[in-house]
């Protein structure tokens, strides 16, 4: 055998491929568990998927990569591989940070939580949840406590980090406050420039086989390999799979076909994000996830960005006359205006695009306060009812499943991710903003049917860098400047004023 | 912790369950590429697969097992227990028997010639593909001596053992005799007796969605609990998944349905098997097949001795008529007569069932002269041509591809498997004579619709019993003798003539 210059960098690598390919196994395992499995096969996948979770722990764990880390620092590594090997060094202190017991703990509380949950929210009652809630949220609490000292930083510094990287709780304060700023009022005035428009509802019947051959064709023209991914079914669409064989899914009702395809043009823009990352870097850290935001920022590109604009419903408008035949409901000027009805309410999943940013706001307020310690788990629904009222005009008041017990995060314990659904958007905002000053025809070509021109702009800025750096470090180099709330103001206005 | 009477023995089992859970794992993904992913998926998957197939053999040849072993031995266990741990023996003793550059030479010599066959195939050529067979039928004679040296056996046999547990060359040779004895003449009265009987060839195309509905409710009938399991469609049917899941498949074409559901059928007395085996024991040797006969017997006992029957006829021919609208070929008789049509032909796998044996004893001669060094592979085909000839009448001179290079199982380096095909075909008829013993009105249940009696039958006497005695044992216990091919003349005696 041939010695290496980078002995110890390559052992880290290979140990990573490793992982990559372990980890592959479970993604398909996830995958199956969500679209094909029958009911009686649960416990079997989840003792098998269990048995491998603890070999990957294991083998990331390993006591003697720490001396690995210390030469390959030193060993002449190429820029790529020096930010990769960092990268390595972020996953290892986020994963090793937390100690073992509060690790187990931060899962058992979380289990407790989950197992309260669904009943909670059916009997639409807050007792039943609050007590395990509020030990899981005192684990979380340590946990973020272990976090933060390794990584020297602040509890929901160090929560949000893991989600991420490099972004801050001032930074999503100052973001946050700027949209609350201008955000109310802007949704009344688009409330009352939609008070005079009609809305044509298509009719249905809808059959899912059309609805997923439409949904097939849609996300086959965004850019979606389908040589090397899936479309299917399940309860709740997600993206999975590997980069190498990414498995998206959606979920069809024959009444209505729009829900479907948004969701698998959400998930598509994840997908494409996916499937693009660099093939020569896959299974290094180089092309993990750090940043929540770059991801949901794809997706909201498709599903928020293109979905909704009147280039769009020009392209659609005759593929749904082929599929399900002509209805005046199909125009283009009636389907733009069925994707961007404003319409506020209680529930996050369902809310429209000028709507959502108040609900991630008012959760991220929340969780600060509940880290922070200066809410307690018990005041979260008058928190929540206040901060409907104010933000949304909205009166959850006695509604706790449409309200604090209608989303699972916090019951497993995942806090700060909600924020990073709104710097998604910011993210989607702001690409689609530099986008359309690169093609100042954009809208004539997506109206004639070339949706993968969006992909075409995205793939090489994002996709194909993957983790080299964090969203506002990328958006500084795509865009000139790092993350601004403006951009995404600027969207609402010229799509709702 | 308390301490337990066996610890030794427990580590093992424990090891057992923990390879049960990773195999679940490689399982899944080997279903997943057979059925459902994308072709450019596959390079990654083999990786994936490869990895964990690895930790697999470093889990099983971890060199502390032997001292475990040692230890289990004196510990106090139950008969069961010492059953399985005499398994777990039996399957360290297999796995290492044999050499790792041994292994490692008949996994290349069987990669390189595998890499010839196909082209071989189409080619109609023998030359090319002779010298990898060669090295390939070498390596795997150092292989069966090593395997020999170990168990005490010599190569053949030794290659018999890893397949069908205690059947040895002497046995076939005698069994198999048997048969080409009455075969030849048996075959020529069936022709005799058919050559005045009409066939009605029903008339397609029959939808696949409709064949696919066909075979879910059949083999629900048949008993497989479609809670722990699916069915689907993959280019070759086969049987895969876990026992707490079953993933089986068949294959279908527009123009003709009874492929499908003979293949569905199959692979459901696999499935069926499979999911009956005693849940306690799962992820222990004492489930595990250590008899491909017994496999092979319960899908035989479906596909052979159930499916071409005038009972099963009258049950098929409403659910046809339901599914494709009536036809006069949908009448019982006719369905029994095409389903027992005897046909001489070249190609193994569509044989019917009474001219299959000829191919397996043809191949099982060849294979064993092949591994005793009686034969050459060079001189492979005269001897198929002059066997092909005298066992069935057929002329294969000059059709290479539908003669030696149509199976897979020489090329993939499986010598001593053909057998058990033959092995298991007893096995079916052995245990369909017990049963009609014990149920006399068979026939009648069937007809009317109760295919489940089938498996209600086999489910205590076999599903149930999991790898607790070889094939020639558990026929001894249920039927009060040994393997005994008089009863599969019988039974094409009462069918064919």
């Amino acid at each position: 055998m041939m010695g290496t210059v980078t002995p110890a960098y390559d052992t880290l690598t290979a140990l990573q491929l490793r992982l990559h390919h372990l980890g592959h196994m479970q993604a398909l395992a996830t995958w199956d568990r969500m679209t094909q499995m029958p009911a009686g096969g649960a416990s079997a996948r989840a003792a098998a998927q269990a048995e491998l979770a603890q070999l990957l722990r294991d083998l990331k764990h390993d006591p003697s990569l720490h001396a690995q880390f210390g030469l390959a620092e030193r060993e002449p590594l190429s820029e790529l591989k020096r930010v990769n090997l960092q990268l390595m060094q972020r996953e290892q202190r986020l994963s090793q940070a937390v100690s073992n017991d509060t690790a187990a703990r931060v899962l058992q509380c979380s289990d407790a939580t989950m197992a309260t949950w669904n009943s909670a929210r059916q009997a639409n009652e807050w007792q039943s949840f609050s007590a395990p809630l509020t030990r899981l949220v005192a684990a979380v609490r340590d946990e973020a406590e272990q976090l933060g000292q390794a990584l020297g930083l602040s509890r929901y510094d160090a929560l949000l980090e893991r989600h991420e990287a490099g972004l801050r709780t001032l930074r999503v304060k100052s973001l946050f406050g700027e949209v609350t700023q201008w955000l109310p009022r802007l949704i009344q005035q688009a409330r009352d420039r939609q008070s005079t428009e009609d809305v044509i509802q298509p009719e249905g019947p809808f059959p899912i086989e059309t609805q997923r051959q439409l949904c097939q064709t849609i996300i086959g023209m965004l850019g979606f390999d389908f040589e090397r991914g899936r479309l299917d079914a399940s309860a709740h669409p997600f993206t999975g799979g590997v980069p190498e064989d990414v498995r998206l899914t959606t979920r069809y009702k024959e009444g209505t076909f729009l829900p479907a395809l948004l969701a698998a043009m959400h998930e598509a823009g994840h997908a494409c994000y996916f499937q693009n990352l660099p093939r020569e870097w896959l299974g290094q850290p180089l092309t993990e996830p750090h940043s929540a935001a770059l991801h949901e920022g794809q997706a909201l590109s498709f599903e928020r960005q293109l979905a909704p604009s009147l280039a769009f419903a020009q392209a659609l408008s005759p593929l749904l006359k082929t599929a399900f035949g002509t209805q005046v409901a199909f125009e283009p000027h009636n389907l733009s205006r069925m994707m961007t009805r404003v319409q506020p309410g209680p529930i996050r999943v369902e809310a429209d695009e000028l709507t959502y940013p108040a609900h991630i706001i008012l959760r991220t307020e929340i969780e600060l306060e509940l880290i922070d310690g200066a809410l307690n788990v018990d005041d979260i629904p008058a928190a929540w009812n206040e901060r409907m009222q104010r933000l949304l005009g909205v009166d959850t008041r006695g509604y706790l499943s449409q309200g604090p017990l209608q989303d699972v995060h916090w019951a497993r314990g995942m806090f700060g991710y909600f924020p990073t659904y709104l710097v998604g958007a910011m993210v989607a905002a702001q690409c689609n903003a530099a986008m359309r000053a690169d093609m100042p025809d954009l809208d004539v070509r997506i109206a004639a049917g070339d949706l993968g021109c969006v992909g075409s702009w995205l793939k090489p800025r994002v996709w194909q860098v993957g983790a080299q750096f964090n969203a506002e470090d990328l958006l500084r180099q795509i865009t000139g400047e790092g993350l601004n709330p403006d951009c995404l103001r600027r969207h609402f206005e010229r799509r709702y004023l």
